[in-house]
């Protein structure tokens, strides 16, 4: 152990289990985490040489392999429990994604929530026992985010009681869908359904590619590999290409909408049923953007607690770059950010729980709510931890850009989060959709509730007085103030983008022209609105923690938290009279102390993360700080050392030579 | 063509070669540029596949090539002009680093500066015909920016009068230096020079490491590839381990310091020397910031003119998405970013140019301000960029992840920059101490010159008014109003940073801690001293643009920049007194009207940046914006797709389909 980091541990003021405990909800929860660890890390099937080390094919094989073995170890094992095998796949492949992860996360459960019992019966089982190998297209090479733009066609041919499905354009080709290009051999294709001459909208439909005995692709179906990604590498992102592909009348997932043999179509009873699914997806993108982030910070912050450099005192041995102010105000924050998001996260996913057993009765009311939230925070957390991963990496120096560190991986790893299961732009222009309805029904005397009941107060209160004479609110070394504070800056922004709107519509064209003249100021209401919601239930998890060192350290990254935001958005809070001038001062002067308390316990604070090893895979995170041996050891194992003397010397320096 | 982007561009409303000549420097260096442009494009021997689809050796061997022809064209051409020799050199390797960059940039150079004519004589010629392959080998596996702490040792033996090169420890290993790992037979290698017991610092030496026959390294030497990193695949960064050692007395460089067959050491006459290349090498990565964000900037917005999604008014067909307001404000601030820091890199190059000439007649005085000034551009520049070449990437949506835009290539070539040649950090507060002796000497009522000398009168105004009385000064949609609130605002945190520090020295236990205590602060001061400077420059080269169409385009841009950071500032300028709150809604409500200006050009300032497809090397950026004909022609000659059945279903999935 190295004793700069032992020092570390031994200077906590808390103890790290009993936090640990709190992350995964529980000790017994922790206790089953670690055992499925072990399980996995301890399984001499699924030790692989470095990853970095290999080529993008090469990468997809090895995947491949530990995605085999691993469903049947699952099976071996009986691990059936959703969030266990989730635990157990995150293992095997090291919080990447895998060639199979749309078989098992949207082929499954599609076929579980939108086919028949006749479909169910025909396909599940083949399915579960990957006979059929599946995965979901939606997204084309020009569709994206506005799904009712897709132009693959399903048409029904009654004759034959077929549907045939086309991709009519090159832009309507299926483009992104994971597993698609190599590994399965059935999509859930989404397409214009038409039947009896009439278009009605998108349906899903059971479409086979390849051979199940051969796998090589059917006739009309022409399907393979996007090409290589920012990361991803593991993943066969696929194209597919359909031309006459006739599939029979039961592949159309018939659940809720049908179309009868003769080619009427019923219509499904329900649009509502879809919003679940992606409220859950978004709630679990929230988890995501914590895990991310503090896999960054452990690295990070190990690092800085055994990285020596430049002097502090003349004549003194060269500090650890953790006691830098500059370096603590970069890294700091993040851990207190990545905490908050993962406090956000067990928030978004005990109320989807919550709201779900209400959908299952019919009450349909927490849905819309939940819905805006889930949008929101899905971006804010999305961005802040891609950016927050980059600081990270770029605080660790030069060796941050070696991939023997891990970040390069994690970050190329999460940044599609930015963008998929909703672009976050259009995210957070939904859930200004949201607000903006919740504003103008405040303004009109209704009663809101839920979260976004601060809009019947603060309508009142930010009419009722004109910013110069309201009395400050915040005290800025109390956490209950700055949340109101931040409750406050939504409110304002909220209201401003209300009235930009309202400003907009009098002199638009359009309804739609006047929302998008507006969007920049809608952007930063739903941003305001989400810091908000995170300062919240940042501060209420503490009422919840029983442990004084516990409770005292998470206190200080909390109070970090919302002073961080308070001095990056200044701006927004003098604006709203919420901030004094003098008070921002103080709000540094508090950021350099409170600085100074984390540094005590930022070590102590990421190892309560509990990743080994195994997980973050980083050299520079190692839990027991001996960094330089290893690096060393590792670049030995580079592909470019298997020779001394690399061929391109002999084929181009050498002849070179003797022309000059 | 693309008929959407064939209509931007007939609606500009300016001459793109005009500006693209002021881009450039004059239409004579446009003429140039061109046709050494076209003379590697139309190069047979420089084709190659796709590096996308190579793996990392694959690409070094591709590299090695294509410079072992590179120099063969360089000197059958006659192109010996550095500049041209960058520009063909960056031409052949479409802007990535290659693995004779040290070569050619430090160890030629540096042979040239430091070495005695005796020193030339032996080893410039060989050098020049490529026996001599070499790197310049400075930083270590644990010192980088301190190079005191370096632990590398060349320890003087009269008895043979040789040095002993030796890496005492795992951490004093070299780590990092360009084409150390397989390409380089020599490195000049930093050391600690030990002569009569005593340790004279650091000096460089010229250390053969591989034999000049064979290629196989000399006995003592252990060297290799560092490992994958983030990017920089073409070039062999690499370690250097030395055990006893010994080179040639000859082999120290001894233009200035020396030591005699005896041992005896002679000092240099002066330090200050060396201060010239950094600042060029800063300046030069200032231009690499503009040139990184501007083919960033041309990917994104030619994609976004011709990429369609959602709708803005029901029933019309989908709009093109640049023109969202959302779209609109993640793209122009940055493509106005990207111009602000071309005429930036232009400045400190014409600058650089000119206190060159005083300098070689002994006149260092300007030396110390561009030396400030060159590093906290620096790290401004690519912070900036590097952060916005994300948002590019990212407002590409799904298709930003492709590595057929090019954009991720583009962001991890960058990247680094934001670390090598000085990290960024540091460098903003080695510019802050030149502004903080600034201040005080201005304080003191000395009178300062140069770029700093508005602290002369801030520092009176600031300290005349209480903010409250002061008038505010700006008028938002005045350039020049503008240009002096930021230059206010530097000289506000200026001060705040000045009297921070000296708050911390009269409580501190050493000016060390009291100058770590502030780090935050005078950061911060920095940062606004480079903003102020970029806001005076883009004003400033105005002046000299003629073509009323470019200039009025130009003012746009340039009004565009200030108010951007005036927005993402808000909170400086409110706090310093600066604008009021009722003026910030009307910056918001002038951006959002800039924005609809700048969008009937925005496709004819990105083609003004002048890149050829070729080097672009991005379908989404395409001249022609025929975007997805030719991604699918790419996915298509993606190695998994090489054959129709990926080997690892034959391997895997076959297989396990019988076990379940």
């Amino acid at each position: 152990m190295n004793p700069d980091i032992q020092r570390e541990r031994e200077n906590a003021t808390f103890n790290t289990d009993l936090l640990t405990y709190i992350l995964d909800g529980g000790q017994e929860k922790t206790r089953r985490r670690r055992e499925i660890e072990s399980l996995v890390i301890s399984d001499a099937d699924f030790q692989q040489e470095d990853a970095n080390f290999l080529s993008r094919s090469e990468r997809y094989d090895a995947a491949v392999r530990k995605s085999a073995q691993m469903i049947l170890k699952l099976r071996e094992y009986g691990i059936s429990d959703p969030e266990e095998i989730y635990a157990y796949k995150n293992c095997v492949h090291r919080g990447r994604p895998e060639p199979l992860d749309l078989h098992l996360g949207m082929f499954l459960p599609t076929l579980l929530n939108q086919a028949t019992p006749e479909q169910q019966e025909a396909f599940f089982m083949p399915a579960w026992n990957l006979e059929i190998i599946g995965t979901y297209a939606q997204t084309e090479m020009g569709h994206g985010t506005f799904i009712r733009g897709l132009e693959t066609t399903a048409t029904y041919d009654p004759a034959t009681q077929e549907f045939v499905m086309n991709s009519p354009t090159i832009s309507s080709i299926k483009w992104w869908p994971g597993g698609l290009g190599k590994t399965s051999n059935h999509a859930i294709v989404l397409a214009q359904l038409y039947t009896k001459g009439i278009c009605h909208g998108l349906h899903a439909f059971i479409v086979p590619i390849r051979s199940m005995s051969t796998h090589e692709p059917l006739p009309g179906i022409e399907v393979g590999d996007i090409g290589p990604k920012f990361g991803f590498d593991e993943v066969d992102n696929g194209y597919l290409k359909m031309d006459n592909v006739r599939i029979p009348r039961m592949n159309m997932l018939m659940k809720y909408a049908k179309v009868e043999r003769d080619g009427t179509y019923q219509k499904p009873p329900s649009a509502k049923l879809t919003y679940g699914t992606m409220v859950f997806i978004r709630s679990m993108i929230v988890g995501e953007s914590s895990r991310a982030l503090s896999k960054a910070c452990t690295i990070a912050i190990r690092y800085s607690s055994v990285r020596h450099q430049s002097e502090l005192r003349p004549g003194e041995p060269e500090p650890q770059i953790l006691d830098y102010q500059t370096q603590q105000y970069k890294l700091f924050p993040l851990l207190a950010t990545a905490y908050a998001f993962k406090f956000v996260g067990q928030y978004m996913t005990e109320t989807y729980h919550r709201i779900t057993g209400d959908i299952n009765q019919g009450d349909f009311s927490e849905l819309p709510e939940l819905h805006a939230l889930s949008a929101g925070l899905k971006a804010f957390t999305t961005w802040v931890a891609n950016g927050g991963i980059e600081v990270c990496r770029m605080s660790c120096g030069g060796h941050g850009y070696s991939r023997c560190s891990s970040l390069p991986d994690i970050y190329v790893t999460f940044t599609p989060t930015c963008t998929y299961e909703g672009e976050n732009t259009v995210m957070m222009l939904q859930t200004a959709r949201y607000l903006v309805k919740s504003y103008r029904q405040a303004s009109t005397g209704q009663q809101l509730s839920g979260i976004v009941s601060y809009l019947n107060e603060a309508h009142q209160r930010l009419q009722a007085q004109p910013v110069s004479s309201r009395p400050t609110v915040v005290n800025i070394s109390d956490l209950a103030s700055l949340v109101e504070a931040y409750k406050l800056r939504a409110a304002k922004l909220v209201e401003v983008a209300a009235k930009s709107l309202q400003g907009e519509l009098q002199k638009s064209r359009s309804p739609e022209d006047a929302w998008n003249n507006s969007s920049i100021d809608l952007v930063r209401a739903s941003d305001a609105h989400c810091h908000y919601v995170v300062v919240k239930l940042f501060a209420a998890k503490l009422g919840e923690i029983s442990d004084t060192g516990v409770h005292s350290a998470l206190s200080t990254l909390a109070l970090l938290y919302a002073l961080h935001g308070v001095a990056q958005n200044s701006g927004d809070f003098l604006q709203a009279g919420l901030l004094t001038v003098p008070q921002l001062s103080s709000v540094s002067q508090r950021l350099k102390d409170i600085l100074a308390q984390v540094r005590t316990n930022a070590v102590a604070l990421v190892d309560a993360f509990d990743y080994r090893d195994e997980m973050l895979n980083s050299v520079l995170g190692r839990y027991d700080g001996n960094i330089y041996e290893h690096m060393f050891e590792w670049a030995r194992k580079s592909p470019l050392n298997r020779t001394e003397v690399h061929e391109s010397y002999h084929k181009y320096l050498k002849p070179l030579q003797s022309k000059l």
